[in-house]
């Protein structure tokens, strides 16, 4: 192995690289985004998508450099630079959410979570918090390597969650779920470009949940009416 | 109406309250907590909760010196010190979650918001995160003040719920679910006082769901399946 040079300096391109990349706009821009940490990277490699920077305290970087440009609040010991076009892409599972303006990203995150475990894709529209965030990728666990992130798109057949007054999503049959944000929902034009409806039927008194526990839902019924019969004790 | 004085001190009685119940230590001996702003204030009041001290942003205390014992990131206009033992305690809805050292406040505040949509209690452990501390209340969105939140007990007929190998959710039947922390889980001893056990189905890849995911499906699945015989699809 070639012995590595080891980064001393904050001025150093990809400790300045990491520290642009905390803003969307740059990584919109370049195409790339962080990870860090060794759970997020191991998630990566799990999945076959090698960073194209890694960065590791005490290896390639001085532990302290590595903390100044980390967002976390306990410095992580790898850091990782990945191409956003190295995510998956497809072929999309039959289950789905596509995200309407959810502009908190442990929300997306978490969603990004919920599809990884019910085998979902998620799909987000102009106005989410960026899935490649530093947030949402906490949030997610990893999922974000494994799930499938297809540019925005409202599907045949798909279902809009609304918080009030539609048909009670065990009567609704669907895979894809759109859902809005917590305090605007969806908007009539949003809502005309589904197939259905569907409410999750409440009996307690909070206005409603939110967005990362009705997807979550969502998916979790669409898995057990999907495959229930044998499993549902209806 | 009596002319109220205004705060001007930052040395005020009240404010240093305040800035004493962003700890742990001092709501368990005061037992008292703060709420921010109106929403929060307004949740309690909705339920004939009063807090006990209530500052006003320029009616009763200077804006700024509000702003400074504020553990938010916009300063709220009200903050109201609460009594805990105004806090529902029963009678107990049939349905519930009993925590296991869950100690992220985000995801103790999350269920409580969701024991709230599904009309249920949740019950906490020693090392669960206080439901009346700042982050737990705001991820609880007001339905702190709606959920009675009895002392842990693990009641006849509840279920476990963990993450692999137990029957699926939709095989077994319960209203009341303990549920551990995501990394630990439930340690033998609880699982054995529990009538029941089960796991959520996943497809997927996710190692598991969160804690705040995962009961709130059960709540989900608790309302299906005791309802649902006109709702379900099966």
């Amino acid at each position: 192995m070639d012995r590595v040079s080891v980064i001393t300096s904050r001025d150093n391109e990809k400790l300045k690289l990491v520290r642009k990349l905390s803003a969307r706009r740059w990584r919109d821009k370049l195409g790339l985004f962080v990870a860090e940490g060794e759970d997020l990277v191991g998630a990566a490699r799990g999945v076959g998508i090698e960073p194209v920077e890694l960065l590791v305290a005490g290896e390639n970087v001085e532990p302290e450099l590595l903390a100044e440009v980390s967002s976390l609040a306990h410095a992580p010991r790898v850091v990782g630079v990945f191409r956003r076009a190295d995510l998956q892409r497809g072929p999309l599972p039959e289950r789905g959410l596509v995200l309407w303006r959810v502009a908190d990203p442990g929300n997306v995150g978490t969603l990004v979570r919920a599809a990884d475990a019910f085998g979902a894709y998620v799909s987000l529209s102009d106005g989410c918090a960026d899935p490649a965030g530093p947030k949402a990728l906490r949030a997610a666990m990893g999922s974000t390597f494994r799930v499938a992130l297809p540019e925005f798109s409202i599907p045949e057949g798909a279902v809009a969650l609304l918080a009030h007054g539609a048909p009670p999503l065990t009567e609704v049959s669907g895979a894809v779920f759109v859902l809005g944000a917590e305090r605007d929902g969806l908007p009539a034009e949003v809502i005309e470009r589904c197939s259905a409806t569907a409410t999750i039927p409440l009996p307690g008194d909070a206005e409603s949940l939110n967005v990362a526990m009705a997807g979550t839902i969502a998916l979790y019924e669409a898995v057990r009416s999907g495959h229930g019969r044998g499993l549902s004790p209806d």
